[in-house]
């Protein structure tokens, strides 16, 4: 097959065959097509989009160019389980895998859950659990295996070689502005999750100024692509739109999220914490993992479910699940207690009014100096930074009142901080109460 | 600046600044930008196509990343003259330039030529003269100014430093789906014409199966588009659109090619060859000619010029131009007769009819495995290879008629002498006239 032919055809707006699907990805993932070649295609897919039948090609293909798990083949125990994932586009203080695992785990499903690194102003779940002393991610598919049985859940962080033409893909789209594709996303999410051996998948696609989709309808165009395409890799899939406009709950950096975490998890908050955003993400995250529980069958009424996922984290049941899932792999058992917590800094309003906006892409970027993500993939993390949030929306404030707190080890400069003041935008009358977070359920 | 971004500007259907223009182009010739980056802005440029403004930015930043021609300035004796040129857009058989140059010497204008190399089935200016012993392409600008002013002309091969952007730029467009897209083919072609120093251009755009662009709409869209944008750089400028479908003249190959321009040009022809073929080519050259002539001011009416050209030809003064120009760059006394021959073979036609199409491209690919030119860039080129054609389109054949001659110093298959008469498709009945090669003229 000759490749610029391949490119010809996409380009002219006809569908390419599975066979050229395969060429082109198998060339990237081998690395024997240039990357002039798979860039060209790429902006081509980008102006004239794909067949549900070709994305499946895609996904399909890109799922092949790595290796794949089947755990109930690797341990035949949980041949009578629900092997469920949840999927996040990304947000700023997202850290719903982390209380969600334990809730699913208690409501009867197994998560076999692989997650990547961050990149850009959004965090990864991988860096927010290796802040955790002693953690470990890259643990062998037999051992996984078993945890899945015994514990309920792995968290595991995507290999090099899970999917690697579309980590080959996904580096190129990221500097020829061709990330913005419908059948590429799709074929990017579908393709690692159905490597990574789960039957349902539950997408949490975030919509609003802190998003990945900044507007609702492309984050429902994209929620729908990506159920639609799950279903046709024979996976179960349904799909929560949810906003992204202030950071997710109280705090952002890797530590402070765990920590976050597990207050969540033990339903005890500090008295300091803004409350309402603490609870506005609790709320998310009985919802999600009783989405799961209902697409791994294990329950089937929804506002019973999110009501009994209150209960479990009030009764200590998800704290309990969380903390033996640390220690099988790998925490010390004073794991909590070793969070790495570095200096903090106050922050205080200076003039009066309202909480308005408390903007999350602003934000995540400025955390990135504190080393709380990375610009680029070989950026160092520092476990120990952060940002706590100690107003939310239409909290009433007034000049010099604490807004938020820095955690650093090193001493920041005055033009910085300010700058993270004035991600909190202050009105002078009270907004409307946004509610909830999750804003609509796609099957 | 960043280049994603300003990919993804033209991605979205912007214009482009000036700069981002220059930044792209000076970081395509010095290779400070990925080709993945260029390719993807490339495969931009094809969807969302640049503006006049935007295609004079680019002519212009691709003219400056080279070396570019004064000779007005390098030899002040030039001063009262027009330097015209002619560019095709590439024709199998097409050895217009070799025809022309004389004629419009005569005719009292400059001629400073800078020809390229052939790639796939349309031969190359270059390819052709050097089959000449001892000719030389590569002439320094002084000694060339010279020749301008004794001769009147120049033939040089374009250099490495002439528009190295575009050299770049050609080369990943041919593999990447890129090359048809009006901006970056008349950038392409402008910036060359504009580097070498000439204040007029005619262009000669070829429609039909054996040209770039196969259909009259698109050739004479390219035409509007050279001439705009060569007015816009400052040159005067004009369109011939002409038709090639059966190969332009009877002889194919390097040094029969020169052979035949020589027919041509003493109006001398062999009692073998298929004479309307030959006076088809000898009417396009004196037109080509004729309106180099009322570009450059030296003659104002079309027909009479043409007239004038055929008696230059008869006269033996276009050939005495040649030949000095030939000898005037290096060429040897007796280059003519030492132009290289090899050796013959006759085919003949396998059935009864008349001559429908002689397939230009198709002849022009199978001339590649002869060495009539070049696959790859760095083919070699056999300059004595080629093939002569006898009979013309309308001409009525007897199977066993010989209707081709291959030159070649190898025995060849007989499978692949089949395929060159099948290019001879013989119809039932006598086609009608195809009328002039020229079609229109655009200003």
């Amino acid at each position: 097959m000759i490749v610029s032919e391949i490119i010809r055809k996409k380009r002219e707006g006809q569908a390419h065959t599975q066979e050229e699907i395969n060429f082109i990805i198998t060339g990237a993932a081998k690395e024997s097509i240039p990357d002039y070649q798979l860039s060209a295609w790429l902006m081509s897919v980008f102006f004239q989009s794909m067949s549900e039948q070709e994305t499946l090609f895609l996904t399909q293909a890109t799922k092949n160019s790595g290796e794949s798990y089947n755990w109930k083949k690797l341990n035949p125990k949980l041949q009578n389980f629900a092997l469920v994932d949840k999927h996040s586009t990304g947000g700023v203080g997202d850290k719903v895998s982390l209380v969600i695992v334990p809730l699913a785990i208690e409501l009867g499903i197994k998560v076999p859950m692989m997650s990547g690194r961050g990149l850009g102003h959004t965090g990864g779940t991988v860096d927010k659990l290796l802040s955790i002393s002693g953690f470990k991610m890259d643990i062998a598919p037999e051992k996984a295996a078993l945890l899945l049985e015994e514990v309920g859940a792995c968290m595991l962080s995507q290999t090099e070689r899970l999917c690697p033409a579309d980590k080959k893909l996904y580096h190129l789209r990221d500097v020829t502005a061709t990330v913005e594709s419908y059948p590429l996303i799709t074929a990017s999410i579908v393709s690692k999750k159905w490597a990574e051996g789960c039957e349902s998948i539950v997408f949490d696609v975030k919509y609003g100024e802190g998003a990945f989709m900044e507007s609702k309808e492309k984050a429902e165009t994209l929620a729908s692509w990506l159920i639609k395409e799950s279903k046709l890799a024979g996976l179960k899939a349904r799909g929560l739109l949810t906003r992204m406009e202030e950071p997710l709950g109280t705090c952002i950096g890797n530590a402070l999220e765990v920590e976050e975490s597990v207050w969540i998890l033990k339903n005890e908050f500090p008295s300091s914490i803004h409350k309402e955003l603490a609870q506005d993400l609790q709320k998310l995250c009985c919802q999600t993992a009783a989405q799961m529980a209902l697409l791994g069958g294990t329950r089937s009424d929804f506002e019973k479910t999110v009501k009994e996922c209150e209960e479990i984290l009030s009764s200590g049941k998800a704290f309990a699940h969380f903390d033996k899932l640390v220690r099988a792999q790998g925490g010390n058992l004073q794991w909590f207690e070793e969070l790495p917590r570095a200096k903090s800094f106050d922050l205080k309003a200076t003039k009066d009014g309202f909480v308005g906006d408390i903007q999350a892409r602003k934000l995540g970027l400025l955390g990135l100096e504190l080393g709380i993500g990375r610009k680029k993939m070989d950026d160092k993390i520092i476990p120990s930074s952060g940002i706590e949030i100690l107003v939310g929306v239409r909290s009433k404030i007034t000049s010099g009142d604490c807004i938020a707190r820095i955690r650093s080890h090193d001493a920041l400069e005055k033009s910085y901080l300010n700058k993270i003041v004035d991600c909190f935008v202050i009105h002078d009358t009270c907004p409307p109460r946004n509610g909830d977070l999750l804003w609509k359920i796609l099957h």
